[in-house]
């Protein structure tokens, strides 16, 4: 695969955009790893399955690489492959190939990853570098008795009451764009500055759901995020704490990486079509 | 355990109300099994550790007792121990014995199994035989590619779409009291009246959800008269079929009988204290 747009072009190459939902709990993360469940694996597979192409060909790109536990709704994914094999899809069924591909997909995954649509790319779409923002759902129960186990999967248990009021004032002090170092696992010489958008708790139903969304997320960041936003909430920390932990621009041990399974990808947000071209390009210049 | 109320009575026992969640997944039911791991099973074992009484001699009624697979939010069960036992409870802890109690309890249990409270029963309560009605919930997700697999394990997915209009239409011909021995596994010699009180399907986001409300249920109803609705909802029968098989009072072998795990206890109604032992007493006349 290569990693630049291939819709209309590369002799013969259209690109597909897959909208795939999973819950996280059997798998090792997005990505393909050793030995390891990985969703990128099944889901490569069952594509080269389904579009009769020899495997490991098929190499699919997502907007939002989650880790171990992590759960998404709205994860996108691209793939290119040959123009022919959609023809091949859609010859001898009455139904249009998106839906035929979408069918012979959810057939063949296992139940824990749904494929919920497939759709030829735009020109210029790029799963990753063309996405404007992701957002991710961080889900609570405080009062862990009143925890509803039909629900443990995808949401945390915690055993003291948040006061969300005192975590939103301490989530709208790291709104912007900052150098989230304090709050990332890094990467030697990748970039750690992110622009926060929005950071905001709110009840829903029996529980408190933190809704983030930025740019982009380095790797870590969310649940880091939550968990200093939790030491305010049940009121170990001042509000003014998440945002001095920024500033200092070093990881702080008293900062807990809260568990994966209370992570959700949502959505992912991308531009309209005439500007994905352009996006990925500036993307790619910045993130490089 | 004796079967009679006993709080207040009986020689120093008392009885204490648990009202418990569960996720059915991992359960051959409530009902103790040889060999099997039941709700009953762990939850009795659960109260005989954190009341230190010797097992296997608390004995726990519930309300409805679910099939394997089924969940439970709102399950009611009731036991009678000797009232020494809360008095212990309560020692050297500032917190009311019924949260130490809680507390302990989830602190044993497995986290499919919470008790989200316990409290002394009010006179001539009897969980089972004082209950005016249950009410259950059964879910579906028609538009199998639109399945949430965050919430596979208690949503069915349905490849058809539904009409709730009709499966109401078809639902409200069954409310009343009625021998329900066409939607029911009979048991040689049991009654099969029952008073079905409310059938209502709505849309709740995504999701096609139904209500079900009598009296009691006999062993596989709700998951029968589902099954009848979901034949009418996709149009493969006619809204008056449901009423018809009612009428032929036998089993109608093109009923299905739903998946269990789309099946939730979600709540047991009581009169009030005043009337739970006249309640409890006309069940038990009726039922024998």
């Amino acid at each position: 695969m290569t990693d630049e747009p291939a819709t209309g072009t590369g002799g013969g190459l259209v690109r597909l955009r897959v909208d795939v939902a999973y819950d996280g709990t059997g798998f090792a993360g997005w990505a393909r790893q050793p030995d390891q469940r990985t969703v990128q694996e099944v889901l490569e597979d069952a594509l080269a399955v389904a579009l009769r192409l020899p495997r490991p060909v098929v190499a699919v790109t997502c907007a939002g690489r989650t880790d171990a536990g992590v759960h998404a709704r709205g994860q996108v994914a691209h793939l290119d492959v040959p123009d022919a094999v959609l023809a091949r899809l859609g010859a001898g069924s009455s139904s249009p190939w998106t839906e035929v591909l979408v069918r012979r997909l959810n057939g063949i995954l296992g139940d824990d990853v749904r494929v919920r649509g497939c759709a030829l790319a735009p020109a210029g779409f790029d799963a990753r570098f063309s996405a404007l923002w992701r957002r991710y759902a961080y889900r609570v129960c405080d009062g862990a008795d009143r925890a509803d186990p039909l629900r443990r999967g995808h949401v945390l248990a915690w055993a003291r009451p948040l006061d969300l009021e005192a975590m939103n004032v301490a989530g709208s002090s790291l709104v912007g764009e900052h150098d989230f170092l304090a709050y990332c696992r890094s990467r030697t010489g990748a970039s750690t500055v992110r622009e926060l958008q929005q950071v905001w708790w709110e009840r829903v139903a029996d529980l408190a759901v933190l809704t983030v969304r930025a740019d982009a997320f380095c790797h870590h960041m969310v649940r880091a995020l939550t968990g200093a936003l939790l030491s305010v909430g049940e009121g170990r920390r001042a509000p003014s704490w998440p945002a001095a932990v920024l500033a200092a621009a070093r990881r702080d041990p008293a900062v807990r990486v809260v568990p994966a399974h209370g992570l959700t990808l949502e959505e992912v947000g991308y531009p309209v079509d005439a500007e994905l071209g352009a996006r990925a390009l500036r993307t790619r210049r910045r993130r490089g």
